[in-house]
């Protein structure tokens, strides 16, 4: 059958995942490598490489086109990369690099936009028409569903949840601002704290429990060891929980979501995170917007490549007219 | 001609301002008083008393309807009044009050969102989609529109700017809330600085400008003081402006609005947000969104008298089909 398959690509700031996806969602196959950090070069290779291994057997004509999701400020209407703290990818049009190889019609957006689409579309989100999506990884990401239609903004550049003002005059964002969430929600944050409270007698638990020096230390190792008991990890993680959490109750009375999603690749791998923005809503959350509903991504890892693909099959319809 | 006017109304923490307005924005009649404190029915009996006054002579086959902006959480489906900081109207009915005693058909909305809507038809932010109204008033209001439309959210609860987060764990703010913009940017706000200031040696020159004692001082006061070239006045205004301008660089992110549009009482009366604002949005706000304009509100004081009577047309004319 003609475009059956849409390509999703899940660009991280450490690996790429691809999926070869249906268009009710199922993943039929799945590769991952690597993200390269030598170059804008070297990225498009790998992923135009993974792209090629997933489409190993397909016949062009089955494929609607490929969604690539990003880590980068992505300006939507005019398909550009603005910005991009972890690669080397701004002001490289990664479209027709990528379109220029692999012969399919390429759509790019932010990795948080795709996740939130994956979720909205197969996931925790399904059905609802105004959530925000809240990754946790590397940065903090996201996106923000109205109506039913991921917000865009003027210049297709909105949603961007992490570098919203938690702390004026607070601590160093890695997009070079200062105070943003992304600066005590990620794994950027969780890792400094973690290293700077391992390098005292207070945080010594911690590098015993993972076995590892002070500086080390990574999220995985904080999560665990909180895990096993240990509390000072636990305060590291619920000190972040907690911004996270007055933050989002700030956004729930700007926004009047009817849904919260927490997810992205530390968001996905402790429940900590959307039991205190729960708990943080309830008491901070302005009278009438209380139900908003906190829940995990459900699509989890696959959202970034399942939203992605999503996205491909959009834009599709869009140039067939299907819409 | 037949529903050629709406009454407008903006109820205030301090003031009740109503007035008539033909279709096209003029303000034919208008009237205010202050707002009493006494309690809901007193307020209601102001509101209706006002109304009265600009409707003499008219007759009532001319007016399409009842516009009312309240300083409260209004939910825009249900209009219900949810929560009201300033007035003693959290869960009281008053539309249905107002309703039973004016023979019109009556529409509520919040404040700062009738402000916006104010701007958006005849003001400041006339024929752009995608903006944010800021109103620096007794509190921080505001509206958000999305796509030419008022954002309303998942309970028509959205748009409410002055309840994010800007400093987790901060001042406490009149919300009950702790950190909210409204704690650092408010008439609130900039009085408690400047009678604490005053209070001491370095403040003194204000409480000697002003001629009244620390405690008696007021925004207006602090904004003359500055105008007069007081830099402990200055100082003050720029403190809650800096907070403001990076509160909204944040939101710049989050939205990638057109345009930012400053207005209220105290935003009316002072370049300095509507200055500070655009430098923190060039020096903080991330790339492609720092083409958004910043401006004052055109329409100024009368915003959200004529917003509300541009709600109510709305309503007439979804009522008879007109839409």
């Amino acid at each position: 059958m003609r475009n059956s398959y849409a390509v999703g690509v899940d660009v991280g700031g450490t690996k790429i995942a691809v999926g070869l996806v249906e268009r009710k969602g199922r993943l039929l196959k799945q590769s991952t490598r690597n993200t390269p950090t030598s170059g804008p070069f070297a990225v498009v290779d790998a992923v135009i490489a993974v792209i090629d291994e997933v489409l190993v057997g397909i016949h062009p004509s089955e494929v609607a086109g490929i969604g690539i999701g990003l880590p980068a400020q992505v300006d939507f209407f005019r398909q550009t990369v603005e910005f991009c703290t972890n690669l080397p990818l701004a002001g490289v049009d990664v479209r027709s690099l990528v379109m220029s190889r692999v012969k399919y019609e390429v759509v790019l957006d932010n990795d948080g936009h795709a996740a939130a689409v994956g979720e909205s579309r197969f996931g925790a989100a399904k059905g609802v028409r105004d959530f925000l999506m809240v990754t946790i990884g590397t940065g903090v990401g996201g996106g923000l569903f109205v109506g039913g239609e991921p917000y865009r903004g003027h210049r297709g550049l909105g949603g961007e949840l992490g570098h919203t003002m938690v702390v004026v005059g607070g601590l160093p964002c890695p997009c070079g601002g200062v105070g943003h969430l992304e600066a005590y929600v990620s794994r950027f944050a969780i890792e400094r704290d973690a290293r700077e409270t391992a390098a005292t007698f207070r945080g010594a638990t911690m590098t015993r429990f993972a076995g590892v020096e002070a500086g080390e230390l990574t999220a995985e190792h904080v999560i665990a060891a909180a895990n096993a008991g240990d509390e000072v990890a636990a305060g590291i993680l619920m000190e972040s929980a907690n911004v996270l959490g007055a933050s989002l109750a700030g956004m729930v009375n700007l926004l009047n979501p009817e849904l919260i999603v927490i997810g992205g690749g530390l968001g996905d791998r402790t429940a900590i995170f959307a039991e205190v923005v729960a708990v943080a809503i309830e008491r901070e959350a302005m009278a009438g917007r209380r139900d908003v509903r906190v829940a995990r991504a459900e699509v989890g890892n696959d959202a970034g490549v399942l939203g992605a693909a999503a996205l491909a099959f959009d834009e599709y319809d869009a140039r067939e007219g299907l819409h």
